[in-house]
């Protein structure tokens, strides 16, 4: 392949790799379930068989990252270790046990007339995933995308272009040992900006649907370049609404873990939003839970009322995602005002209510617009494993086909087949 | 809404209309299904009031029609007349008949943790619907978006503007008895080609969706240059494959009622394949129907084999959507080369096999990747009425969201509502 490269142009080349990738997927679609399983299980085997050359590989990444001065977060992100390898595998093995979604009745009914009309899952055709620094993206989305029948480009980022290669030739071993075809997972082998460009338009009618895993530029990039539809959340610019018949103990413990469990995750809590009713009771509880830990808080003047150390929240930090020790609060008069609220500042990812109230909670859930609307739990659970999916490719905010945790079932179109003995239209 | 539309630009009347739906559709989004349901039938009511204003109105494009030498069957689309008018009213009414989609709990289950997940359905947004020459669509799309939940702009075709105007005044008047906002239903009050175009940018992040319904060149431009989602298909290219096991009496039905029920609908055949095995017994009494109701035929050489009057089709033929009594039709080998060819030469919409042979009926339908595959029915039944969905907006072949008849429920996202009693993530 990369002999071949080289004569191309990137644009000859990327229209190339649709062209492959498409004629690997009408072979996938009909893949029988214990072949793609066979086909990963090998690849489980061959990740941990090529242990010393992914190590090889992502050492000289390593080494260009140092160089180009690139920071200890990014350098973690992009540095694999044996148990960082291990852990891809194991992923690859999981990815075994779930339920292959191609064939799957999702609805059948009969007809006035005897027709047996059946909803049946089908492959979604092509996915091109585009990330950054993660090495272990690549096995995830090439085993995701194969489970549920779909041919998959992968361009990784050019910081860790040869983990990305190494970890890439285990999936093809793995694809060899079950007689699927090898472009049923591509990389793309350049790194050119161009090369993503070209992904962006479809690479001609051959790419379905583009999944951006990285940062925010890159995600912006794509939602706005692209022109083949994107399963991508900009941002997880999370809110809990503390009611004003919330329990003490459940928003003490609910806001603790939504925010600092994990704070550079997208469910994360970045903003509070706490009824005035119950401020006086519950706040200094809250806010004495999070200062144990460190966090630093952005109030509004009726948060501020509540401690000395609080900073002054300024327009910009109801917009912001930290994904740090920082929280934004705010006292509101009413239910209906932190709706509003969420409605102007969120980002329809993950929001939440706490309240023993149910119509209260009722109202919440219909009215909030995002993929992910919580009572009583910690926005923490906004995940495809904590949904029970299984491993999943990201979370969407979209409103078209999939929308929050992106498993194998929301990689996957349908048909419908319709069962006659004979009927013709009167 | 006139008067201000003078003093602006298209652009900025667009930005305007797109920001206008937004707002509306947050309401409509959290309306329930009673009050939806009580303006489409003021609707109903004001739209047969209100006659005698749509027939002036229709009587004014009708005029200019003929002016502008359109065709007859132009012509005959864009006239109403009373019973039409009927029609439109009491297809408002079958809406009504519908069950709301919104809210639907698609999918429920419990976590070992004890949270319990909702996948629960709710409105896309804003619809965008771009129609020609047919009236009626002001009414049925406008309330079928309605029904889902969604704000909805329309813009037809200049040919039939004062009829759609007047069909769109008694929809607002439905709005109004209910109390829901004028602006979930807007028409696009100017006729420039730079409305559409302002429409396929997405209005500003306003607009979620784009249907286009008319020929084949709107339906290639909306498909072209969208920047949202489209759901549409380019053309109905749809195939009967006649296997070597298919019974006689029900090849004959089912082929004649594909081809000839009606012509210029999407679910008419195109291309007949038949099995080489079962040519010389089924062929003739199949061409015999044909010919007794003056369907040309056009074939290969093994098929001008039995009649003399029999045109040699060309390789334009296999990829012609005639939308008339012409028929292509080929002698295959075997059931994989009729898959070949429909994956060739198909268009995704709607094909069917015809076999006593279950294998075979489980492959083709397995394998050809249409929105719609039937065996042993004819193909007629593409139609979401057919299909017991009530009324339709199209039929979708993209693999995106809706595929195959467009209904109430496919003009819907999801969104999940977790239920927890103050579960933390570990």
């Amino acid at each position: 392949m990369l002999e071949r490269v080289e004569a191309m142009t990137t644009e000859a080349l990327m229209a190339d790799i649709g062209q492959r990738a498409r004629a690997a997927g009408r072979i996938l679609a009909t893949a029988p379930g214990e072949v793609k399983d066979r086909a990963l299980r090998a690849m489980a085997a061959a990740v941990r068989e090529a242990a010393p050359e992914i190590l090889d590989g992502n050492a000289r990444d390593v080494d260009a990252m140092k160089a180009n001065g690139q920071t200890a977060a990014f350098l973690d992100r992009g540095t694999l270790t044996e148990e960082r390898i291990e852990a891809i595998a194991a992923a690859l093995e999981d990815i075994v046990a779930l339920k292959d979604p191609v064939g799957d009745v999702i609805a059948a009914w009969e007809r006035p007339n005897g027709l047996k009309i059946e909803r049946v899952r089908t492959p979604l055709g092509v996915i091109g995933v585009i990330y950054e620094s993660r090495p272990n993206v690549t096995a995830d989305a090439g085993a995701l995308c194969l489970k549920a029948g779909n041919a998959v480009v992968l361009r990784g980022g050019s910081d860790t272009i040869h983990s990305n290669r190494a970890i890439h030739a285990s999936l093809q071993k793995g694809l060899a040992v079950a007689g699927l075809p090898e472009d049923a997972i591509q990389i793309v082998p350049v790194t050119d900006r161009a090369a993503v460009g070209e992904m962006l338009k479809g690479l001609n009618g051959n790419l379905d649907v583009i999944v951006p895993r990285g940062g925010r530029s890159l995600v912006e990039r794509v939602q706005t370049e692209a022109r083949v539809p994107v399963f991508a959340h900009l941002e997880g610019l999370v809110h809990i609404f503390v009611d004003k018949s919330a329990d003490l103990d459940k928003a003490v413990a609910i806001v603790k873990n939504s925010k600092l469990r994990r704070t550079g995750i997208c469910g994360a809590l970045e903003t509070l939003l706490v009824h005035k009713d119950i401020a006086g009771s519950h706040l200094p509880a809250i806010l004495d839970a999070l200062n144990q830990e460190g966090c630093e808080i952005r109030g509004d003047d009726g948060i501020r009322a509540f401690g000395p150390g609080i900073l002054e929240a300024t327009e910009e930090d109801w917009s912001t995602e930290y994904l740090d020790k920082i929280l934004s609060a705010m006292i509101v008069p009413d239910l209906d005002t932190a709706i509003a609220h969420i409605a102007k500042y969120g980002s329809n990812h993950t929001d939440c209510i706490i309240t023993e109230d149910q119509a209260a909670a009722d109202r919440f859930q219909a009215e909030v617009d995002s993929a992910i609307v919580l009572h009583n739990a910690s926005t923490q659970f906004a995940d495809g494993g904590e949904f029970g999916m299984g491993a999943e490719i990201g979370i969407a905010t979209g409103r078209m086909h999939a929308r929050g945790p992106v498993g194998v079932e929301q990689l996957t179109s349908f048909k419908y087949k319709v069962h006659g003995t004979g009927q013709t239209r009167p």
